[in-house]
């Protein structure tokens, strides 16, 4: 009988921010696949005969391509595994999940997905900053600044963003935040609007730099 | 010496999706100010000499106001508590967390946040759907619904949510979905754009309808 892949957020970064669920998970998969960005110490919970497979990616390096992650993941299930497949944040918030998702169900692989913490909704709690606030904001968008080197990804429209009103939370946006900002400007945002830069989200060593949209990229 | 108030995301509501940070905090309260929507069980976690107070909100019945609220969050302090004031969901999505973090700023209490899995991410991750996409959806939106009565809100540009391409998710927004459909599609969302409509997220009686933006409103 085939085995179950488990598609798992592990939160962003700070132990305590991992859910029961992935906990359990984790402590009873015979396999885990797992990326560079899940908390530190999580994989102490595995089995000790659990296969540990590291698939991250890290810019610059070589790395294991998504199609082999696919095809190793429909290869553990069938063998009759239970596969955990571990990823920082939350699976379907830019987390390729969904890709994976896609593959299970064409190769008719049962899955489950366990939501994850995401750092876009963690990183500014833990700087203080509420993305949603009576009065002051009624919606906050989450997008990514990392273009999709296939360029097949549907163009962001930075100035409807701009207009729309709400909080707005760029992933992964470091090399593109000169262009993003001043495609925003141009959209119409306030060059005023309050604006933070986070990086190690909710590490220890978690560091902010607030700002506003027209001064963060000189900073 | 003043104690410290924990602003605490419970998860949308599977009891799985609650993050170790949060039983750990639940398992040490002095007190626990709780929300209709926590997860079933979770304050079973409580310690059996721990006040519990439920303050929530259900539509149409008293409530304790939201001002008595952060005056309890306080007064608790101030008397020593270690006070947990736990929330379905996010804290700072949709959650008032703002609110309370800006009452107990004011007041000099130290306090906390602890993010959370919000049901805008994990209600359509267990409905198989991915709220981004690679070459389907680089942005996604979380709004509210819910007008706030005080009418003080900016109000939300649906036209240009409409243009913005993403992912939209609306939280608390059956009362007025014909309007806002009618705003998305007049700001020139494609009415064959896929919908889901989902309620009691992520229990496991939570039902899932699946349509049209054009067709929703009238399933």
């Amino acid at each position: 009988m085939s085995g179950t892949v488990y598609l798992v957020g592990a939160g962003p970064g700070d132990p305590g921010l991992i859910t029961r669920r992935a906990l359990d998970l984790i402590a009873e998969a015979d396999a885990i696949l797992y990326d560079r960005l899940v908390p530190p110490g999580v994989l102490e919970g595995a089995r000790p005969d659990a296969e540990l497979r590291y698939v991250g990616k890290r810019p610059g390096e070589p790395s294991v391509p998504q199609e082999e992650i696919n095809r190793m993941l429909v290869e553990l299930a069938r063998a009759g595994r239970c596969v955990v497949r571990l990823k920082g944040g939350d699976p379907f918030v830019f987390g390729r999940g969904g890709e994976e998702a896609k593959a299970l169900a064409a190769a008719g692989v049962a899955f489950e997905v366990v939501p994850g913490v995401t750092a876009g909704i963690a990183a500014p709690a833990y700087a203080g900053i509420p993305i949603t606030h009576r009065g002051m904001a009624t919606s906050v968008t989450f997008v990514t600044g990392h273009e999709d080197p296939t360029k097949a990804a549907p163009t962001v429209d930075w100035s409807a963003l701009a207009r729309a009103g709400g909080t707005l939370v760029l992933y992964m946006g470091v090399r593109a935040l000169p262009r993003i900002v001043a495609d925003l400007l141009a959209g119409g945002l306030a060059p005023d609007t309050p604006a933070a830069a986070i990086r190690w989200a909710t590490h220890a060593r978690q560091e902010t730099v607030t700002a506003t949209v027209a001064t963060l990229v000189e900073g």
